[in-house]
């Protein structure tokens, strides 16, 4: 199942070469985890930072930047599960023009932690139900590491 | 006539104290601004950088911080004209939470500029009529400085 | 007393017209706090921050953008004390081209405040004996206001 | 050869868990790229984006992020010259807190384009010819793709 969302580049995306500035790609990639947490997997992503106290740090990027992205250019990001871990979560992420066009493709493995001791820690039972829901094959109920 | 556009503050708005930090407010108003051009006044703001080579940048900004904005609030942006010139434009803004609290307010004046030379340049007549669509009182007919 | 650091305009500083992207001005400014405090003031303003929770929020701008300044240019950041109030410090800041053309000016309104609650607290006692160093005369010992 | 520098973690670095958010790493791996092609390589990198033309967009993005980097933590950006192809140059970049613990690891493939056309152009001349001076197993002189 993907989780997709549109949006248009802005001025403040791009570069002085008029594209995208590729640290802002992860910008948008990381608010587009807080939605998906929010509105896909129905886990509140502000509640589980600021009241559960749980990150959810990236520590794996591979990334490919195909093509480049103007101001103005209307684009999708799409997140689908690839594997759930014991205390970690494989994600593959894409944005394509709305023509559907490939600009960027990314492979990002995100662990939970807990935000006073910056150690990983097992995926909440809340967070780990709903993967389940919406990537049943990338998370078995027996998934232990 | 009031351009109004919500959005919610994502974790990458905030700084370590959990709340936007307040360059970030800037980044939401220029990107406010934008859609305001393209949407509102029907002049698109990315032609007209990139290909009319005319910029909007601000050069006086009055600004009060109210209160704070956390992660994940659900925020209001107001935009008003106030004053057009022979070359400028001063706006009002806002942002408030959803149900209506003040966050920060700003009196803001834009030029237009050649982004050749970085200097001012008559406002374009699209613009101009635009404006004078939106806000008769602040962009009478004959205005002209 | 005035408190100066030179920097060098990047790439991620710029936008498509090729000059600073104001907002990044308000992340330069706010960097040079930090390290005014730490080298100028001899408080630690990460301690301050992370350990002492007294957050420094700007409540007050008011900037004039003088003229644009371009990737690779290299700046003088200035700052001076102007007033020490009970909770609050005001602040006045200089961008200048190195051969001292103005770019961009500007004072700041700060206010300490508790982290915990995001309500105004008294300056702490060192900052105000700091500020009392660099700048006697717009932070007289009995300021109560 | 090594590129080095060393930088501080600013307040605006860093997310709301108070440690360094991602994407900043890649704003300063960017600045540490332009200060070596003019500091290092003695190629003047705002000359060459904005009178030459040449862009240098990254194509590749393979990163480890090891462990957390706090607010205030000094920590040394080290690059190194892994390949240089016929339009492309693989780099190996790290940044370690400054006692040497490693905080992040990437292998960053760039390649240089005409920003008129947004395509691949042969590495220039004097961009060749300063990679060998401090590459030269990397880059022999008849590399050719």
């Amino acid at each position: 199942m993907t989780f997709r969302q549109e949006r248009t580049i802005h001025f403040s995306d791009c570069d002085p070469a008029g594209i995208v500035f590729y640290p802002q790609y992860f910008v948008m990639l990381n608010a587009h985890i807080e939605d998906w947490f929010t509105d896909g997997l129905g886990v509140d992503y502000y509640a589980l930072v600021a009241e559960r106290r749980i990150g959810l740090p990236t520590v794996r990027l591979e990334v490919d930047f195909v093509a480049v992205t103007r101001m103005g250019d209307r684009v999708a990001l799409d997140l689908e599960v690839e594997r759930v871990g014991g205390t970690s979560l494989t994600l593959k992420r894409h944005i394509t023009g709305v023509a559907g066009d490939r600009r960027m493709t990314a492979r990002q493995v995100l662990v939970t932690t807990s935000l006073d001791t910056h150690r990983a820690i097992e995926l909440p039972a809340d967070v780990r139900a709903a993967l389940h829901r919406v990537a049943p094959t990338a998370n078995p109920p027996s998934t232990a590491a």
